[in-house]
Parts: C-alpha cells; structure tokens; sequence
C-alpha cells in the first residue's frame, strides 16, 4: 500500500458540513492502488457507553494526476463524530488509518479512541455556507464605461464616438450606468440573473480601479439615483447586483495619499499605508519608499491591519449594502490583502445582510480566502483558464482532467458550487481572440464551463461574438448594432443559459466524472435519475456522438458521428 | 516517482510566517523515494519585469510513516512569492510541482506564470505568532482543591483531613488560593516559571468545572483580594498564571440554566442552550431535549452562536485579565465550540493584552484550533501520551518515531513551540502510576519531554513522586511531608528546568532528529554550534551511552554504557 499518497484532515476541504447533521467525508489515496476504503465511524462518547461502531464503503471519485479521491456522504444524528478508514489496496493488504497514522487491521486497534479521527462537534455555522442562490446565478460582466452610453451629458469632456478606434489605455466612451439600464432588458433575455459591475466609484481612469472615492458614483457613470434604479431595476427582474471594490491599494489621486504626499508623516493618513520613510517618494536608489501594487508608484498598498482604515473599508462596503441593497462584493487583489482583515470585513457584511455573496479576486488555488470567516469563493482562473488551453489543443486530454480534478478538490463542495467561474474578463484576452476567432470553440468552452461547479459568467460582448486581445483591447465597446453581432451565438448563449439555470440543483448534486477516450472527452454529471453528458471532439477525425438522450446544445453533430471540433450536450 | 505522495499548499503549516520577510517552507513527498528538492522562487512582479528566479536545495526534515518532510527557511524581501518545487528522485527523473500540479521539467514550462504557487503578500500580522514567552515557559498544573490549605477558615463544611483516605468525587480537602500563595517560594525553588491553574470560580464541585459565577471565586478557596495577591506573587517571582474556564457547557447549578429549568421558553436564557423543547427533561423516549456535554444532563451545552452568549463569555475572559493582568487562559473541551465564537473571542482579547497565550483543551490533532484568528496552542496529548506507551515498552521504536514526527508536523513552528507538552493533567492518570512506580521512567519521560518543541507542564506532585490513578485518584491531596517527598526526584526535575529553561532558545531554533538502533533511541537537538543529545534505552541489554559532551542528567551511567532503562542528556 502507498502509504505516502494516503492523506485526511479532519475540519478541512476534507469534512465539507453540507448541513446540520450532514458531512461530505473525503479520504486521497495513491492511484491504482486502493481497491476498497471504508468508514468506520460512531458518536465518541455513545460508543464508550456501548453503541456500536457504524461502517459504509466510500465511492472512488475524481482523480489527480497522483491521487485518488474517496467521498461519503454521512449523517451524524449527535454532530460528533470519531472516525477511521479502512483500506484494502488491490494486492488484498488492509490497514488502518485515523489521527495517530497507520494502523494494523486489528480489533485491539479498533478498540482504542486515539486511533481515530475526530469532528470534536459540528456547528453549522462554522460550515459558513454560501449564499443558495450563488450556484443558481448565471453572471454577465460590466465594464461600465464600455457597454453603453445611456446619458451623452454625463460624457468625460474627451469622449470618443462609440466603438471607433483601437481602445487605449486613456480611451473615454461614455459608458454610463443609465446604459445599463437602458439594456436591463436584453440582458433579461439573454437569461442572465446576476450582474457584476466593474468599479463604479469616482475615479480618473476608464477602469476606475484607482478609486478617489469609495462612497460616490463618477459622475461620467451617472449619480446615486441612477445606480438606485439600476439595483431596483435589476431585482425587479430576479438579477443579483454585484459591485468591485479595491482595497489592497488606493489610487495616488485618492485625497488619503494626496495628504501623505502634502502633509508627510503629519498626515493623519500616515498610517494608512505601508510607509517606510518620509516624504514619499524614491530614495537615492530609485526604490520606492512605500510599498505599492505590482511595482507601479501610483498605486499605493493600504494598511488593512490599522483599525481605523479596517473601519473606514468596512463602512464603504456596508453603505452600499444598507443605501442600495446590492447583493455581493468583489474585492480586487484580495490576495495580497491580510487574512485578519478580511476575516473582520467578512464577518461585518454577514451581519448585515446574511445571504450577501463575498468574492475574492485571486489567480492560483486560494484555499486560504476561502473559509475561515473569509470569502465564500474566489475568481476560479485555475479552473477555467485550462478550458482556453484544452480547445486551442495545447493541453493532453489527461492532464486536462488531472488539472480540472485537483481544482475541484481544492474546496469544500458547498464552496466549490459558489466559484466565479469566468472563461473571459477585463482582465484577459477575449475567449473568441485566444480561439483566432473560432466560434465553436466559444461555444464548446461555454457548454463545458456551464456543467461544471461553479456559478459561471459571461464578459458583455461575449454572447454577441466581441472579439479582443489583452488589456485595453478586451475592454472593447459593446456591439449594439445586431447586423454585427453574431445573433446564432447569442440564441446558444441563451439556449445554454437557460438550461443551466434550469438545471441548477442538478448540477449541485450530482457526480462529476471524466471519460477521455482517444480525442474524445465525455464530462458525465449524474444522479440516481438522470444525467447528462458533453462530449467534445478534440481531435483531427470524427468521434462517436452521445447514443441515448435528448441533444440540447451541439455543433457538428451528424449520423452518430461529431465531426472535428464538434461537440454535443445531451440529457437522458 | 511517486506523485502520490507529493504535497504542498500555500499559506498552511507547509508556509509559516516566522517574522517579517521570513518563511519556513515545507513539502511532504514520499520516504526513500526523493534524492533532493530545489526550490525555485520569485517576486513575481520584479521576475515579470526580468528579475531572475533564484533557488535552493532544501533539507531532509522529519520522516513519518509514509512521507518524509523537506523544509527551507525562504528570506523574502518584498513579502511576495511564487515558488515551485524541482524534484530529483533516486532514479534521476526530475519533475516541477507548483499550483497546477506536476509538470515536465523545461525551460518552458519554468516561464509559466501559472506553474508556481503563490505567497501573493505575507503580512506578518497573519502569522498569528504566539507569544515570545510561551516556548521560554515551564508550566506547573495546580488543581486548587488539593494543592495546600492555606486558610481554614474558608474549608467546606465537610472537609476531610489532608491527604486522607481514597479520594472521591465528592471529596473535599480544603485547598485554596491562600495555599498556592504560602508555596510560591517553593515553586519559584523549583524554577517554574508558569502557573496552570485549574477552575477557581464558583461552583458546587471540588473540581469546578460545573461553573456557576464566572465573575466570582469560589468562596472555598478565597477572595478576590486573595486571588490579586497570587497574580502579584507569582509575577514578582517571574511566573506566568493562566486560568481555566469551561465555555462548552454550563453546569446545571448555574443561574442561567437554573432560570431556563424554571421559565422554560419564556426565559431570558432559553437561547442560551441548545434546547430542542420545553420544559426540559428527557422525552418519553428518554432521550434529553437538549444538547449536553457528553452524555449527562447536568452539564448543558452552551449556545456559543449566540452573541449575547459570546459578548458575555468574552467580558468574562476580558475581565480577568483586566482586573487581575492574568497571563492566559485555557478553555475547557474547546473542540467542541465552535470555530466562529473562538475566533470573537481570541481577537477581543488579543486587542486588550497582545501577548495573552489562550490555549484550547483537545486531545487529538487540532489543526482546525490552531491559527485563523484562534488559539496559539492546544494541549498536546498525541504528542505526549505516546512517550507513556513507548517507556511502558508497548510501542516499537520507530512507530514512536513516526506517531511523534506526525503530529510535529500537524502545526506551523510557531504553534508547534507554543504547544502545551503534559505527560500527566487532571483528566489522566499519573505518570507514576502508568509507569508502575518506576521512578527511573518518570525521569526518563521528563527529559524527553524537555527536548521537544513546545512548553512543557509537570502537574502538581509528579515532581516529588506523587501517585494516583485514574480520576479522582489523579486528584490526591500534594504531599508536603518532606520525608514521603522523593527529593531525589524533585532535585532531578529542578535540574531539568533550569537546564530547559536556560536552552530555550536553543531549543525553539534547533534542528530535530532521531535515531533508532535496535532498543536505543537517539533524540538530536541541534544548530551550526552546539548539539544535545537524549538517548534513552528500551531494550533488555545494555547498549552503548553518548561517547561526547558534558552529561546533564542521566540514570543508568556506567563506563559508556546505558543500562536497561537507563537514559543520558548530554551536551556538546
């Protein structure tokens, strides 16, 4: 037995509280080399008092590169548990395993408690489940200043005509909110039912992620009326409102850092960032005396570990919940940003709004953001960028699996359904530019995107066929103009969004598994009663197509056959 | 190689924060599998901007059952760090390992962003480091009951003579904080230097872990103005005091659960309790219908997701130290609470006294307890209890080894050198007694226990050869009788503080390793400079004693040999 690749860790991604009294038991072992895990488990002290020891076998469920996953879903009548496994590898050798290591498979073992794990006392509370509504939530992505202009009066004085012109990283186009709610219609029937707006406070740039001002609207956005009947308007037709903030640095145009810059060490903002000597500025070797963003001096990194900038952030945040009634946050560079600040700022926004959804934005596997009275999810770039990489045929189809799998185990599964599973954003190429403009792949990334875990969105543009490279040319204008939006990608955008949200509990809570033959790759979601199955063709000849079911979405479907590229979603 | 066993994630005990700009960085791989690990490292930003990659060879660490631990102290400039693992295995195969899994070692593939794993910003508030006094501490556990009799006047009504007769639960032998404070000089003789006391506050039992004021103390051990003179005295002589406090459940005398039995629903307390019905009692079924400690009905479980509940535990906690500028506390069955309520608490008493060490009750591996806002420690029972099963020869040498290297491993360095070592307590039976009177073991543990990470406690008496079984025989009355003292015992333990104590920062900074050669077991303590050894026989011949270095302690010594049973601490 592989001793080495045998891993639990009780109160971890390992013991995901689905409920009260409901845990999802999760054991890793080696591949190919355990045959059968079982669970033995009991309430600790009704056990000592003569109840027996209860026992089930664990389902093998996805797999790494290195490691094979066991789960088990198990109900815990008392929410306390001790607990061992049972392993039996495929030579027939069986072995214990709890909180000391490896046991022989002896009743004199079975007998002692220290050999055990435990989960000392389930609080659902401490399970810090996400909002429901997340995983039911198809997101569409704003970048206000481009996706339409709903007020010319509101222009910056040197706007440009509407979509002419390569963007530039100095581009106005008057993008306003009032353009938003000019098109909370379309975006209704499109099906979307979450927005996430890019920043919309003051700020001197088209991003605005250098705010000026974190308690007003930029006036080239509109006012606080406008973004009242925009929240109002969204939820009048069942779309969650979510705003971005950026709290890991503020702009050098912020009046916080305008009066370190004046006033020094006098400042009463002083404390406000990490300053090593005054006045700010470069020392004799060029180096920044303050620590920065990245390694750009106009964005100055905030002292999120002073109480009072804690307090300042914390009142931002929860103004625009109480005055406005948005529905999540987004929080720019959360990772680079302190734990004990966000525990803090977290536990804030839930006592004021319970179901408010808490999104951090990070690039890698963040298990540190997630949980621990952190954020209910992360943007899942490592989830989603492997798409990119698997449709522009540079990824092996095994590895693609092996990558998405270690993902997928990397958080609790209530947090793994609340993921920002995005395939394109402000901040990457466009998904349709990385593809050199291939349609069918958009598509096939999308249909894949839409089966896995997670609550996915769409950068505006993207259902439309907006083309962009890297920043500034993804944040092109929205196309208004249908003869030039492609309309057959929208009604598979819509047809795609519709089904997932009707199919939103399905994919909740069925099983995930992967079946790569050759160059075909079968994603199976499925239950006791149904499922439902992509199959995509990533190869250079014709694969077989699905044989039972209905096809909901599919390209290059023929007589049982899906042609290069091709692919198929099929429910039975 | 065996990918299997290949782990590593960021911003866990595989990263530890130990100071600014210093990180302790870990990965597990499997035994005798791997020939050397080189870790690649980068700001990212700088790298970006064509900084170049640095890396270095980490060491060979602890070995457990199944994996064996490379570790590298990182100095990170700029707080910010990618980094990925290259893994040389003994047949020469390399692979790098990073946030996305293994990958194929090229050039190309080491230029990938997307490869490494991140530290985005390390704040060393994060780290949560325990305080500096913690790891230079020995502690010494007194159970108030049965430490002295400093004032009779307070006895209860049915005290028993001292050190008369078997102990029971009921039993009461008039100890009290007067008692404690008459035997300060004797404990400063010693040369503790923290004192573990356990519950003082009102409440019907002698052990008092059924609170019923926790704002009062027990009028049978004395007054406030008593308990401020211990606090005073103990520090005057350098000595830290933590108390007890029992937060899981209320005992059934308390006013709280007192007014709930008489007003059921309609009591101010109803939500104070996990009570599925009033009034309360059992249901016809016999079952109870309400949440308790274990299984009995006289210790209710506390509603700790209450914040009335949690801003009246934290003003008890609060109070304490405010009043009385005690030192820590330690919380009773703190498993079993929950993790939201631990860290409101923690973080309200960090605000009033940084450098307060809290201490949760578990007895298996806590990992979940420990940081994220919690405790800096836990009491270390997997850590301890194996070394009575392994002097009682009912342990192999290296499953010593590897249980011991197992649970090392459970916590960051920090966390792991604040860990509260006890090889005896209230809720076990004596050291003694588990050894069958054998003094010479009991030495042995001790100094064994001195050589590993973490603050060791001796409980009240073990020091003068005090016996006792199982509770309430674990509880007998100290004994003062010079002539049934074991000094012999006492002058040992004194000389293994004082040695502890003066090499405590040598212990908290130096290497651990073990050696096992048939029944001898080497414990190896070491830095660039000096060395110190602890070799301990368990077999039934003698075998060879520690050839270098000054012998600190020792039993069994005899030209160059360690006799059967026979032990040496030696320091070169």
């Amino acid at each position: 037995m592989q001793l080495a690749g045998i891993l639990h860790r009780p109160e971890s991604e390992d013991t995901a509280i689905l409920a009260d009294h409901q845990v999802l038991m999760r054991l890793k072992t080696a591949r190919q080399d355990i045959e059968q895990v079982e669970l033995y488990y009991a309430d600790m002290y009704l056990w000592q008092e003569g109840a027996p020891m209860q026992h089930a076998t664990m389902h093998a469920g996805l797999a790494t590169q290195g490691n094979q996953y066991w789960t088990l879903n198990v109900d815990i009548p008392t929410n306390r548990l001790i607990y061992a496994f049972k392993l039996t590898d495929l030579a027939g050798e069986t072995l214990g395993y709890g909180d000391e290591g490896f046991f022989d498979d002896t009743a004199a073992n079975w007998a002692v408690t220290g050999r055990y794990f435990h989960l000392p006392y389930l609080h659902v509370s401490d399970a810090e489940l996400p909002p429901a509504w997340v995983k039911d939530t198809v997101w569409y992505q704003i970048f206000p200043e481009r996706f339409a202009n709903g007020d010319t009066t509101n222009d910056p004085a040197n706007v440009q005509p509407w979509g002419q012109g390569p963007v530039k990283r100095d581009s106005f186009y008057g993008g306003d909110l009032k353009g938003i709610i000019n098109h909370l219609d379309d975006l209704a029937d499109l099906g979307i039912n979450g927005l996430y707006l890019c920043p919309i406070f003051t700020s001197p740039s088209d991003h605005k992620y250098d705010t000026i001002d974190h308690f007003e609207i930029d006036p080239h956005f509109g006012t606080k009326k406008d973004f009242q009947a925009l929240v109002d308007g969204a939820h009048a037709r069942g779309m969650r409102v979510m705003l971005d903030a950026v709290f890991n640095h503020f702009g050098d145009h912020s009046p916080q850092w305008e009066d370190v810059v004046k006033n020094g060490q006098n400042s009463r903002f002083a404390d406000w960032f990490h300053i090593h000597d005054f006045p700010v500025g470069r020392n004799a070797d060029g180096q920044l005396n303050y620590e920065t963003f990245a390694t750009g001096a106009a964005m100055p990194k905030v002292n999120t570990q002073n109480p009072a900038v804690q307090q300042y952030l914390i009142d931002v945040t929860k103004y625009w919940i109480e005055q406005f009634n948005i529905d999540a946050w987004r929080f720019d560079v959360a990772d680079e940003v302190d734990h004990g600040f966000w525990r803090n700022l977290c536990g804030a926004l839930r006592a004021v709004k319970p179901d408010v959804y808490l999104l951090g934005e990070a690039w890698h596997s963040s298990q540190a953001l997630v949980n621990n009275g952190q954020f209910d999810a992360v943007m899942n770039y490592p989830l989603t960028q492997p798409i990119l990489v698997l449709f522009n045929g540079e990824l092996t189809l095994d590895d693609y699996v092996g990558k998405t799998n270690l993902q997928l185990m990397q958080y609790r599964q209530p947090n793994q359904q609340a993921m920002f599973n995005a395939l394109d954003t402000h901040d990457t190429a466009r998904m349709l530019t990385i593809f050199h403009d291939d349609t069918t792949k958009v598509r096939a990334a999308l249909t894949l995107l839409m089966l896995l875990p997670g609550s996915p969105c769409i950068y505006y543009g993207t259902e439309v066929g907006l083309a962009g490279g890297p920043d500034p040319d993804n944040r092109r204008c929205m196309e208004w103009d249908e003869t030039n939006q492609d309309l057959d990608l929208r009604q598979f955008v819509q047809t795609l969004i519709a089904w997932r949200k009707a199919h939103s509990d399905f994919l909740a809570t069925s099983a995930i598994s992967w079946q790569v033959q050759g160059a075909s790759l079968t994603l199976t979601r499925q239950t006791d009663d149904h499922r439902v199955r992509a199959r995509f063709n990533l190869g250079d000849a014709p694969i077989a197509a699905l044989t039972a079911g209905k096809t909901m979405v599919a390209s290059g479907l023929k007589t049982g056959e899906l042609s290069v590229g091709g692919f198929e979603l099929g429910i039975e």
